[in-house]
C-alpha cells in the first residue's frame, strides 16, 4: 500500500509535548516512527526537561527557540495543543504528519498493528475525489474501484492536501457530550478512507492528522483560542477550526480531504466535568463558525493558500468580528501567521 | 437497533423478477422477508410463470396487470430492471425496499448473517446529518455520536428519505471497468452508516435500496432507458439517474440520503465482454448528466417530490435535450411518471 513514489526524507512528523516525558509515547511508536525525521515542540507553558528515548531522528524546540525565532510578543500562540503549529512553520518537508502524545498505535480488526504512517502517507500520495462521491469509499485503495456511473473524467482525481485519521477507545467528543456519557467509547473500527466531497465542511481533528505542507500548509494554522481553553482536546476548537479553513482552501484550489484510517487508540486523559466548569465557549461558537465557513466564497484573484488565508481573515474579521472579540483575534492572527510563514521561509 | 416505531405492516418489500423461479433467491431470503408482505413484479419481457415459494406474503404482478392499470402505451417503461417502480407505483406503504433477485444475503465481519432490511429500516428511522459532516460516521448507530465541533443546532438532524445499501462479491461496476478487470470482486466489509452532504452527488446502485415513500416515492422513477440496455445491471443506468434526481429531492426539500450498511452478497451473472458489443452508451452519457444535476436548483415554489420531478423534468428537457434525443424520452417520461403517481393515488 505504501507508495514507492515517496521517500522517507520527504516526511516530517510533528509532535506536540503536552508532558515533558515522551518516553513511553515514543516506545510505542518506535517500529513506526523511527525511519522519519521528528519535530518535537515542547509545550512552552510546560516545566522539566524533554525525555526523549535514544534511536530516533530528530530536532526539539523549546519556549526559547520559539521566542528567538518569532520574538516573544507572539510566543502566546504557540501553547498548549498549539504548540505543534512552530513545527509546521519549521519543517521543510513535502509531508507533514502529527499525532497526539496520548495516542498509542491501534489494531485492526484482525488484532494487527495498524502503521498510521504509510496509511497517511498513501492517503496522501493516491488521488482524492470531491467532486463525486463513490459509494465504496476511496477507489484508490487495494482492491477498490469508481462504481457504475462515476463519470470518466472524474476518476483521475485530484491531489490529496490533508489526511484526517481517527481514534479508537477515547472518541473525539466535546467537554459536555464526554461529561454526560463517561461511560463512552468508540470501540468500531471502520475499514475505510473517503474523500470528503467539495462545498461539504467537516469538524477536523488535530489528535491524528497528515497534510500536503507544500500544497496548504499555510492554511494550517494555529489562530482560534478560547478564552479559558486548557490543555485537553475537549477544550479546545483550533483544530476544528483550522480544519474549516483547509476544507476551503482545498475546495477553493480544487485539492481533496480524505478521512478515516488510519485509526489510533487514545488513552484516557483528563476529567471532562473538570473541563465543563470552565464555561466552555466553544459549544456556543461552533454554532457561528459553522454557518460562515459553509458560505464562504474565495474570490479567482486567491491563486495560493497564502492569498485564501488572507481573504478569509478578512471575511471573519468583517462577518464575525461584531459577534465575539474572539474572532477579531483569530483574523489578526491569520494574517500574523501568514506573515510569519512568508517570513520564516525568505529567511531559510 | 431495529426501531420498535416501525411496524411490520409499514413496509413493502418490492421484487423485480428478472428470471421467473424465485425459489432459491426467496429461500435464502426466508428469514430476513417472511415478516413483510412482498410486492413481486415480472419483468414484462419474460416468459414462463412465476415460482415462489410457500410461507410468504405476497402480491405479483405480470404484463397484464400492467398493462390493465397504466395501459399499453407505457408498459415499455417497465422492462427489466424497471419493473420494479410498477410495485413503487402501487404501494401504499411508508417505506419500501428493493433487493435484486441475484443477491443474497451477505455475512459480516464475524461470519453472522446480515438483516439488511432491519438496518435500511434503521437507516430510514434515525435521522440523517446531511449539513455538517460527522467524522465518526452515522452518529446514530448504536456506540456513536457527534464529534467535537459539531453545532449543537444540527444534532437533530432530519428524515432520511433513502437508504443506499452496498454490495460484496460482485461490485457494481459498470461494463467497461467489468470487462477490463474480471476477476475484481469487493471484499472489503466497511461497517458503517453515513449520510451523503447536502449538494454532494452520488452514484446511487438499485440493487440494494430503501426509502420513505411518503416523502420521496414521486422521485423514485424509471425514466432513463439507454438505447441498447440488456438485462445486466452493468448494461443500465436508470438507476444512477433516479439516485441523482432522489437526491436533488432531498436537498431541496431538506431530506437526507444515506449509504453504507446494509451489505447484500451479489452472485455472478452475465458477461462483460459481451455486454461491452452493445456499444454501451451509459459512459458517455454520465459525462452530461452528472454536471446537470449537480448545478440543478429548483426553485421554492417545488414543494412536494412530484412538484421537484416537474422542475427537474423542464430542466432536463431545455439543458440535455439539444445533446442527446435519451434525455428528451426521459424528461418526458419523468412527466409521465408524476401523472401517473397521482392517477393511481387518486384511484386507490
Amino acid at each position: 500500500m505504501f507508495q514507492v513514489s515517496v521517500r522517507d526524507d520527504e516526511v516530517d512528523i510533528v509532535i506536540a509535548a503536552i508532558e515533558p516525558d515522551l518516553t513511553s509515547f515514543l516506545e510505542e511508536w518506535r517500529a513506526v516512527f523511527s525511519r522519519f525525521h521528528l519535530i518535537i515542540i515542547k509545550d512552552p507553558d510546560i516545566k522539566g526537561e524533554l525525555k526523549i528515548p535514544g534511536g530516533f531522528n530528530y530536532d526539539t524546540y523549546t519556549k526559547a527557540d520559539i521566542q528567538q525565532i518569532i520574538g516573544p510578543s507572539n510566543a502566546a500562540t504557540f501553547s498548549g495543543y498549539s504548540c505543534r503549529y512552530f513545527g509546521y512553520l519549521l519543517s521543510k518537508k513535502k509531508y507533514i504528519i502529527s499525532i497526539d502524545d496520548d495516542c498509542i498505535p491501534a489494531k485492526d480488526t484482525k488484532g494487527i498493528q495498524v502503521d498510521a504512517i504509510a496509511q497517511h502517507i498513501n492517503n496522501l500520495s493516491t488521488p482524492a475525489t470531491p467532486f463525486f462521491f463513490n459509494t465504496l469509499y476511496d477507489p484508490f485503495c487495494k482492491g477498490a474501484d469508481f462504481v457504475r456511473g462515476y463519470p470518466f473524467s472524474l476518476r483521475n482525481g485530484v491531489s490529496c492536501a490533508l489526511s484526517c485519521g481517527l481514534w479508537l477507545n477515547l472518541a473525539d467528543l466535546d467537554a459536555p457530550t464526554q461529561a454526560l456519557k463517561p461511560e463512552l467509547r468508540n470501540t468500531r473500527y471502520v475499514d475505510a478512507v473517503l474523500t470528503v466531497p467539495a462545498r461539504a465542511m467537516m469538524p477536523m481533528s488535530g489528535i491524528n492528522i497528515a497534510f500536503d505542507r507544500e500544497l496548504v500548509g499555510p492554511a494550517l494554522l494555529p489562530s482560534f483560542k478560547l478564552a479559558k481553553e486548557g490543555k485537553f482536546r475537549w477544550e479546545t476548537v483550533e483544530d476544528v477550526w483550522t480544519g474549516m479553513c483547509v476544507k476551503v482552501v482545498c475546495d477553493h484550489l480544487g485539492y481533496g480531504v480524505k478521512t478515516g484510517l488510519p485509526y489510533v487508540w487514545r488513552k484516557e486523559r483528563g476529567n471532562a466535568i473538570g473541563s465543563l466548569k470552565k464555561e466552555w465557549e466553544g459549544v456556543k461558537l461552533m454554532e457561528e463558525v459553522v454557518p460562515f465557513f459553509q458560505s464562504m466564497k474565495l474570490t479567482p484573484a486567491a491563486k495560493t493558500a497564502e492569498d485564501c488565508v488572507i481573504e478569509i481573515a478578512a471575511a471573519v474579521k468583517e462577518q464575525l468580528g461584531r459577534i465575539d472579540p474572539v474572532f477579531t483575534r483569530a483574523a489578526d492572527s491569520m494574517v500574523e501567521w501568514v506573515q510569519l510563514w512568508k517570513a520564516v521561509k525568505t529567511r531559510t
